[in-house]
């Protein structure tokens, strides 16, 4: 079972929610989904998104700090919301706990805290404890969701995934690779959601930020996600890809995933500053888009299939 | 560690929410949180609020059908928005599957099915896989939650639960007890959401309709609830309470939980009709508030105490 075959089903299956409701903007399959809050004349657009942490699935059991559980949990929705040019504004968080665990309220208490650190405060969720493991000696994984609202960028508005057109150059902000480290304990906890990067390249590029999706699975995979969306050909050159610090290797950039970086496209010839200037975050272009369909990954050992890259969950 | 002192914990932190963060017109506490979106001259409430749906604790392992663990899990979500007086508009759901579990479409074209039915649609999620047992024969449960958002009732507003006045009739719909049904099967799976009674109640009452909460955890626990909110005290008759096919005893209405009726206050004197007239549910007082707190609930038995009837989960 894979989750993007999953995820392919629901949006195959949601695709005519908008005729059925006219309020739903865009539903599944991007970063977030978009609804029409009022009529005419002053409608406003939420933008509504919601992802999984889970225990020995997005951080090591046992070891990570609560703190980090808990900034990451809330980073990775707010990071969602970067994607589209967004700005938080609310948060609701659920936890299923498992029966032993005992850290619950200082776990609340850090998402609170990094809730309202990243503009986006907590309120309301759902706590629940886990029913006892079939198994005296097992134990059940603690499961926390968090949905984040927020409202698109006033004048350029969401910025979608599938908006990429043919002779578009692709960029990416930040540095790849290695965010797991080499105890567990890198950067894909301590990432910072790309807010201001989001908000300087609505302001720079207005209606030519064509699209933007945040990486979280590897830029070959997100990339093609990308070129799918828009019906598009994008072609990435791996020795263009930044790499961060103790990341020699591209083959690292394009496999290790949870960068939350923004990879984004504009039209070929662009003029963007090597770095945001609110932040001095790199900006880098890595590839190119074109008619055609796929995501070819040039590397030195030939070409290989963006889509096939970085990290996908099969059991 | 109970769920309901997790909760108190989480409600006295957020208090000064509001102050810092002026979108935020109610946070944790209430069946839903209220969002202010866009400004003057023309700002919108959105009422968003999230539930868990968990095998082995909201619904039997191994013998619930697919469809009614999906109808539940948005029919949890919807009935907080029922009772603030809303109209659900759109969904988030999240699915945390055990590596074993097969049905992952049937479940999500179930769930995508009812929130389309209750006017919720599911605009979109996230499904994840979770790590596989730490010991061979065990499995993790299957973990849902559902986020709604909704719009509240045009002319009322939202109607919260600290709204109850010292000389309030209290009112509830429908009717309460054995909703698990004598195989687990029953009402706590099939109910309907009081969506048109909670239209009618804002139409009916306006400002009259002080304070709703929808019974999740048995009339004296929710009543209990609504006192504490609102700084009055609560007196229930066990006696008026009104049962459900096949429950003889008030204690069972008292104690089962899982109705998702709505329970409400409105001033003494009131003149409600006998049953819904949108639907024909059965409105029946069951108590009155008055000046003071708590909540005790008269029985043949002597006098119980509300906030220990009902449902709670202790592990």
């Amino acid at each position: 079972m894979r989750e993007s075959d999953l995820l392919s089903h629901i949006h195959a299956r949601s695709r005519s929610l908008s005729a059925q409701f006219p309020n739903v903007l865009l539903g599944p399959g991007d970063d977030g989904a978009l609804i029409r809050i009022g009529d005419d004349p002053s409608p406003h657009t939420l933008i509504v998104t919601v992802d999984h942490l889970i225990e020995g699935r997005h951080y090591l059991a046992g070891r990570t700090p609560i703190d980090l559980i808990a900034r990451k949990a809330i980073a990775r929705s707010v990071s969602d919301i970067a994607a589209m040019g967004g700005s938080p504004r609310w948060s609701l968080a659920t936890a299923a706990l498992p029966p032993s665990f005992t850290q619950a309220d200082e776990l609340f208490d850090a998402m609170h805290r990094w809730a309202a650190h990243f503009n986006c405060p907590l309120v309301g969720g759902d706590v629940a404890i886990l029913p006892p493991p079939s198994t005296p000696t097992a134990s059940s994984p603690l499961v926390l969701t968090v949905t984040a609202g927020g409202e698109p960028h006033p004048s350029r508005g969401p910025v979608l995934r599938s908006g990429v057109q043919p002779g578009d150059a692709i960029f990416i902000t930040g540095r790849l690779g290695g965010s797991f480290g080499p105890d567990g304990l890198g950067r894909h906890l301590t990432f910072e959601p790309r807010l201001s990067e989001a908000r300087s390249l609505c302001d720079l590029l207005g209606p030519d930020l064509h699209a933007m999706i945040d990486v979280s699975d590897g830029p070959g995979r997100d990339a093609a996600r990308l070129a799918e969306a828009s019906g598009v050909r994008i072609t990435l050159d791996a020795a263009l890809l930044p790499l961060a610090d103790g990341t020699t290797d591209s083959r690292s950039a394009l496999q290790d995933g949870e960068d939350y970086e923004l990879l984004f496209a504009a039209p070929r010839g662009t003029n963007l500053p090597p770095a945001c200037p609110r932040t001095g975050t790199l900006i880098t272009r890595i590839g190119n888009a074109e008619l055609g369909s796929g995501c070819p990954v040039l590397t030195p050992q030939g070409l290989l299939d963006g889509a096939a890259t970085g990290w996908d969950h099969i059991n």
